[in-house]
């Protein structure tokens, strides 16, 4: 049956080449292609959908900490971009910018944000007077553009999806807080919901981003032992603040500073789920973001009662809460099975005559192929049970990838040696120079610090590249 | 107490004048504000949430039809514009150009999306190919820009949000039944979930979209009687789809050309929500809709047990799904109770230690200011109830002005000493031709026509303007 194979065949295997089974997933599973507008995506329903479950989940757990939803501009004027000195300089190389309205040519340029930290500032500057209009806890659902020479689906595109939090503070403390929040609940997120291990720590001075004092992150390991920056939660102090002049009366009518935080995540981590969890049959999603968790697949659906009772039960789950679809269409059953597998759908479930006459389905699963008979009468608990059971198995699958990929060293020819072998995590010491993260870089063929880790270790006392004393635990590693 | 009365008293009295009650209340209730980017607004919490909840309800609806979410690019080649000839010179004078990407001039311009039929059908031409790949229901929640020379906010900016849904079809017949249903899916959240009603009806040649074969309109009116147009449902026939190369092999393996359909609904409904309900204390929000349906006010809340008794029915009220906040601030309830009626919150439950005593608390409706005493027992019942009884009277009442503001003229002396009088709609007969639509417009000092209603009436067999035979009734007003 060469037709019911065409999906699997048409990915190239992940072992052979990463980057091209990468780019066959993509594609086949529909997620998001190239549009006429170079560097930047179409995204498809199959990955808008998983786009829509994160923002779901992730909104929902924002609004728990009282976070407030706004929208600003798509564009930021030349010279409020300039504000912030270290933020000009970041970000103007790689800004799209707009110079004629209609006919006529500007007075002054406008940039398509890249990101939105200066129209937050130029907004409370006009509107934060007292302590009582703090503080602010905003958010926004939103594209940013970025002027990209090489691009790859969801992993680096011109126009991305994200959501930039943007918060600001009575108190230098109050603003640490929402810093470490914000990234406890990317880290909550990213575990629980999409299966994803991190290692949480913070950026190096010369990693963070342009006009922040602390720059903290999560970091996955994709299957290929490279390292995804998943999620940044940036403390910016009042440097931004001071630069848009934001200053508020406190209880005693006195002028303060005051503190802003930022930080955001976006459809890159579409491209985690998929080089964490996928495979040579396609993509592998986890439940609790599958815009579908279950395909009731008919067999010999043209005997009298199968159709009828695979909608029954269709109609079941539903009722139940599981997000289900039954395809009853004319493929042939190998075909749908190939299809499920590619799209990542967690479980399909069988049912023909015989099973029906045995009061049964069966139920198999996606990430491991096993193949379960459930009791039609128990088949909403089954379902349900085996689909957190999938998510724990996603995890911890991926989490014993991750800890069986994270090695020591504690001299360079050693790190170099490891990541000739192998492009994983390093943990090293390290001096705190930006000339010895360079060193380091060039000498291991690109592997930089990814962050120092909070559960820091102390490996030896020595920086591993200048031999001087060592500040800082750092995990290094090769990343998108 | 003057400090209480503050926000009462900073707004403009709606019948003294419209104008600037509106521009009062959206900047009181903290819906949005002008940005630095001249013409673009920033969505602020309140307003940001209101539409938060709309697309929340519409996008349900959509779903059940089988609609599939997706996001396409900001940008647009200028060359992809110019593919339907009277859609650039429908957009050409009112786009944003880019020129520069970075520190490069670009070879290409890009405009920023005013709309995205080009983009989805330049998708369509390369990926759709066979009768299997159609029909396509796609839509999208993101932002458009158009270089508007006078702005106000919600009902006229350069940048606004909307959803703009695009479909493509085998049949023309297919085609026409969704453009129906997508007007029908506006009607049904418009009247039912924002309590709105409405005049459904299809625009006259020269009110139409840019490109399409016909538009159909759903019409609401203000409270100063002007028609806001709340979104519009356009089917397109095969003239895009043609014009971008678009044909599908059918099952006898038949080229074919597609059909396409668009409709869209925007953050102007805001303004409407604004205009239709709101009155001297600021805004009236529907039920369905408000972010905060019940703001929960202790009454001497320094006795003992009022806090404690408010928390109660907090927790109760939100584990029985009502939106609902308590507001135990140091602010006077004089104050509370005023900004509760500004941000137009539903219903307000007072509660002191005389109501604890007798197991009652006391809900005061923002619709029409009634108290109701309810037994403290019965009050997640009760509180359902008096939201529901809210939505139908806000619906019955602005029906009945509407019903009562619309009046039938057969000469042009009557429709435009109407005119002079009241600004309201006006039903007569139109021969059907450009020349008499503006003749009236001109004469009646700038009512267009509306649309032409579904439910028509014939009045009489004579244009009003001309005097010759008349094709069609059309509902004539002034507009936002």
């Amino acid at each position: 049956m060469p037709k019911d194979k065409k999906f699997v065949e048409s990915i190239t295997s992940r072992d052979q080449d990463f980057a091209q089974w990468y780019t066959d997933v993509v594609r086949e599973a529909k997620l998001c292609d190239y549009s006429s507008v170079k560097g930047c995506l179409n995204y498809l329903p199959n990955g808008y959908a998983i786009w829509e479950n994160i923002q779901a989940n992730l909104d929902r757990r924002f609004k728990e900490t009282g976070v407030e939803n706004v929208y600003l501009p798509v564009l930021i004027p030349e010279s409020l971009l300039q504000k912030e000195s270290e933020h000009i300089q970041g970000f103007a190389p790689e800004v799209a910018w707009v110079t004629h309205g209609g006919l006529e040519k500007l007075e002054e340029r406008f940039c398509i944000r890249p990101t939105s930290e200066t129209l937050f500032c130029d907004h409370w500057q006009k509107t934060v007077k007292s302590y009582r209009d703090l503080p602010k806890i905003w958010n926004q659902w939103n594209s940013v553009l970025r002027w990209e020479k090489t691009t790859r689906p969801f992993l680096r595109s011109r126009e991305f999806l994200w959501q930039e939090g943007h918060t600001l503070h009575a108190t230098a403390e109050e603003a640490k807080k929402r810093t470490q929040l914000m990234l406890d609940i990317y880290y909550d997120f990213v575990t629980k919901d999409l299966a994803i291990p991190l290692i949480k720590g913070q950026k190096t001075e010369s990693e963070k981003f342009a006009g922040a004092e602390a720059t903290y992150t999560i970091e996955a390991m994709m299957h290929d032992g490279k390292a995804l920056q998943s999620g940044t939660s940036h403390y910016f102090g009042s440097g931004f603040p001071d630069a848009f002049n934001i200053k508020y009366l406190d209880k005693n009518n006195k002028l303060h500073s005051a503190y802003e935080t930022s930080w955001g995540l976006s459809t890159r981590i579409i491209g985690a789920i998929i080089m964490v969890h996928g495979d040579d049959s396609g993509l592998v999603l986890p439940p609790k973001i599958a815009p579908t968790q279950a395909t009731i697949i008919p067999i010999a659906q043209h005997k009298e009662g199968v159709v009828e009772k695979a909608q029954e039960l269709l109609k079941r789950l539903k009722i139940d809460g599981i997000r289900v679809k039954l395809d009853d269409s004319d493929k042939t059953p190998g075909y749908k099975f190939a299809e499920q597998e590619m799209l990542g759908i967690p479980i399909r479930i069988e049912i023909g005559p015989k099973d029906i006459e045995k009061n049964e389905v069966i139920i198999v699963r996606r990430d491991n192929g096993e193949k379960i008979t459930v009791n039609i009468d128990n088949i909403e608990t089954e379902v349900h049970n085996i689909l957190e059971n999938i998510q724990l198995n996603m995890y911890n699958k991926a989490e014993k990838f991750l800890n069986s990929h994270i090695q020591k060293a504690t001299t360079m020819e050693d790190m170099i040696n490891k990541f000739k072998q192998e492009r994983y995590f390093i943990k090293a010491m390290w001096c705190g120079s930006k000339e010895c993260e360079n060193q380091i870089k060039a000498d291991t063929g690109g592997a930089g610090s990814r962050c120092i880790p909070f559960d820091e270790e102390k490996i030896s006392d020595k920086c591993i590249c200048c031999g001087k004393k060592a500040e800082h635990m750092v995990i290094w590693g090769k990343s998108y």
